[in-house]
């Protein structure tokens, strides 16, 4: 920590000046301790979610895959740019209702989308 | 569709040659309209895988944003890439496993922490 939190600082001036000696490395020790300890537990948490984002992601794409396959098989446009713009509109909404970063929700989309029309080429390469 | 079903014209062919005019038609068009209303089905589902990814990424910013309030408060390096390869290893273990693409679990943990340091540059700019 470069700079000094105010309030650590007047609280350590309130035990007075008559702490023992070792007590302030003593106590930035266990503040140091209870940060890892904080940070582990935070850690744990993501990769809770990140896991939760994969297994979402792996079923999402098997459903991308039958739209495919269901577009080829019954002649139907392969992409549908109306339905795109509403996704990006709806996940926007959704994302500034949860204070996530619009943009990113659009970004993402992207990404994702991008990753299905991947799929569709790769899948179409292999059976041609 | 551009190619006939086996199984659909041997479906047909066994109710005899003697089929009211019309019948294939009006066949086709209850093809197409199952497929649309299948596909509009898959679509719902992917709303809503949408908008849980949409929600889980909201509450993953929000741990790393604690994440680096406590790095910056307690002078923790900002990175640690020991962490970040153990984080790759398991996202593609995990992707193996539920039969999505490794590699885009690779790619999709290289879009997200992207964003991550994009937030901290951010908040730093912010306040300094």
């Amino acid at each position: 920590m470069s700079e000094q939190d105010p309030q650590a600082t007047a609280a350590s001036h309130a035990t007075g000046a008559d702490a023992p000696e070792g007590a302030q490395p003593q106590a930035d020790a266990a503040a140091h301790a209870q940060a890892l300890a904080d940070l582990a537990g935070i850690r744990r948490s993501i990769d809770n979610f990140d896991a939760a984002l994969i297994h979402i992601l792996a079923e999402r794409f098997r459903c991308t895959q039958r739209v495919g396959e269901l577009k080829a098989a019954h002649g139907l446009p392969a992409t549908d740019r109306d339905r795109e713009l509403r996704q990006v509109e709806r996940l926007r909404e959704l994302a500034r209702e949860s204070d996530l970063d619009p943009e990113f929700a659009e970004k993402f989309l992207g990404f994702v989308i991008a990753e299905v029309i991947n799929h569709h080429k790769r899948i179409a390469g292999e059976s041609s």
